[in-house]
């Protein structure tokens, strides 16, 4: 009878007509009818990305994705600057550095977001940097980078914006073409409400020029051929086709309720509301600002954050991750993306409460939950 | 009413206790019951492998297997040679292309499996050469290649023997650690019987050691770390979780049926049926050494095959495929591949008389169902 609820920043739950197109017979891949999809799923990805750019698709992680922006825009040895202030920035860090380019870290307090004038400086102390990897949630952390000055500052400068929303596409505001942004990546299994197994790229109209003279290697996860042909049905490579097909429903779903902008609204709203719950229970927020992805709080003195979310998920089925590296045992974070709602969020502050209270936690029961629905209620 | 049945060499049909382990609720990738369905995959794997290496487990599809193999085997420049009898065998002079390998295609026939003794020959010619790239089964043609000759010879020479077995694990026989072989590449959506999204790649012990030295760049792909924790059940990057429980699923069903050997004596029955079928109406087996994976034959004059499998599939639900590349239009290939028993032969005889039938094509109406039939019975 124990019930499992998913608030973990990915996997994250999937919506009723992305399970059922996910469990139809499967497909051949190069039928009409599986072309249509495919070609449907690229057709709203666009939309989903905010650009006019077509979008990769890739059999992958997120980290596929990341690996496509970077193998496409970039040639060994070229000087790019990297912000670190988490795990997602240090993997920014680590693979360009497998990829042989001059990377410069720049390096943000975990929790903290980085500074856009930090990365101006830095650009002026380096002027021959070619590109800027940054990421919009730190999922790591929580924190939202400002991605839209970093946009400006790109623009200004003739940098490519390389960003990493994998755990933030469809929760917080993120507009690839406006915000001036070269290489965006995202996944199938956050804010996008498909299982894990799909990673997304589009390249900008400047990024896909720079890629014609970008030396790196790259195959498999070669932009123009997989974006060109993806948004025609015809993918290069066998696509994980009852994935798409989950994506193309997911996306719809998304779509009909509004589109990006309700889905961003209704990531601030359950996002404040599970501030408010941590809030009453006197934790402290971890990031300076706060993605609308996820919420990350420091463990109480005296808690194991990992052995917290353990117990929690055995005894009473929800899922919360603990910290990441530096931060293990010290954060607990929980997610509300996706396929989320109102009670999906009061739950998760019960949880909360319960567990806190299995570990002899002081607090006044029931205020956690009190505070999530009253946000909720007023906003 | 038209039931769709699936002979593609890829995606094919996904047994019931897969399916099921798919359709469940997704699990977070971290949590101990994941981590263990994980670890009991990777296990399974090194039995499908004939391997005591482990097995990296990506998602991608098969191509991503094959980047796999070149990126963590190799270094810029290091001379090959790649076998090339088809699509399949192009693409790894492609790719070995796209990596800067100095790649020295040896043709055979499309349609025909290379000679060893070729082989052997152009390694005289370049005594040099550090790799042998080569394919089990050239799906695009349906031949098999003589895989453990190939393991003698690159023994005797000390050069590494790289083997694309996409199409045809599970289906011929393959002996990795026997026959010598130091990559072997498959995915999940062939004889494995679990949907497009997992690749695999497993190394040897000496491709392992020449992987320290081998200096083309990866991370996405990087062989020791994925195969290392993916044994551990906990890997590098998010698994496209819910396919892995299908393909742990797949294969718990393949070893309760007798494991490896029983699996290659099931196919090589079927596509003994089905050879026996396409004979019955005078077609012509293209490959010269068919693979127990497809039977490609070629489609009878006066046929377009492209045209051909779109009307069977369009009104009578099955689904053959054509020709690819050089050979569209001219074959016609059914795969018996993975979730198939006899039945399903039969049902691919009497789909092809049917087809047939409705172009015009003259042949004694029942004749393939009962040689299929016959054949089964008789084995």
């Amino acid at each position: 009878m124990i019930k499992r609820r998913l608030y973990s920043p990915g996997p994250t739950p999937i919506p009723p007509d992305a399970r059922q197109a996910m469990s139809a017979d499967i497909d051949y891949h190069r039928s009409a009818e599986a072309s249509e999809a495919v070609k449907e799923c690229a057709r709203l990805l666009k939309t989903a990305f905010q650009t006019a750019s077509d979008v990769a698709v890739f059999a992958s992680s997120g980290t596929g994705g990341m690996e496509c922006a970077l193998v496409n825009c970039f040639s060994a040895g070229d000087p790019v600057l990297a912000v670190r202030s988490g795990k997602f920035g240090a993997r920014w860090v680590e693979m360009a550095q497998a990829y042989s380019l001059d990377v410069q870290p720049l390096e943000a307090e975990w929790g903290d977001s980085v500074d856009p004038a930090a990365v101006e400086a830095a650009l002026n102390a380096r002027p021959e940097t070619k590109g800027v990897l940054a990421t919009l949630c730190e999922t790591s952390t929580g924190a939202l980078h400002d991605i839209r000055a970093l946009g400006e500052i790109a623009r200004r400068r003739n940098v490519l914006l390389i960003v990493d929303a994998v755990s933030a596409l469809g929760a917080d505001e993120m507009r690839m073409d406006e915000w001036g942004v070269d290489a965006l990546v995202s996944c199938s299994h956050k804010g996008l409400m498909t299982p894990p197994g799909v990673g997304l790229c589009a390249l900008s109209g400047r990024a896909a020029e720079a890629s014609k003279n970008a030396n790196l290697p790259r195959y498999y996860f070669d932009y123009a051929k997989n974006a060109a042909r993806f948004a025609k049905g015809s993918p290069p490579f066998t696509p994980a086709i009852s994935l798409v097909y989950g994506l193309r429903a997911s996306l719809e779903t998304m779509m009909s309720a509004g589109g990006m902008e309700a889905s961003w609204a209704r990531h601030a709203r359950l996002a404040s509301a599970m501030r408010a719950a941590a809030a009453a229970l006197n934790l402290r927020l971890f990031p300076r600002v706060p993605s609308n992805a996820l919420t990350a709080f420091r463990a109480p003195d005296g808690i194991d954050s990992q052995a917290f979310v353990e117990r929690l998920r055995q005894n009473h089925g929800a899922v919360f991750v603990g910290g990441q590296d530096a931060l293990k045992g010290l954060l607990i974070r929980v997610a509300h993306l996706g396929w989320m709602d109102d009670f999906d969020i009061v739950s998760a502050a019960a949880a909360l409460e319960r567990g806190l209270s299995d570990e002899g936690y002081r607090f006044s029961p029931g205020s956690a939950v009190e505070a999530a629905q009253r946000s909720l209620l007023n906003s």
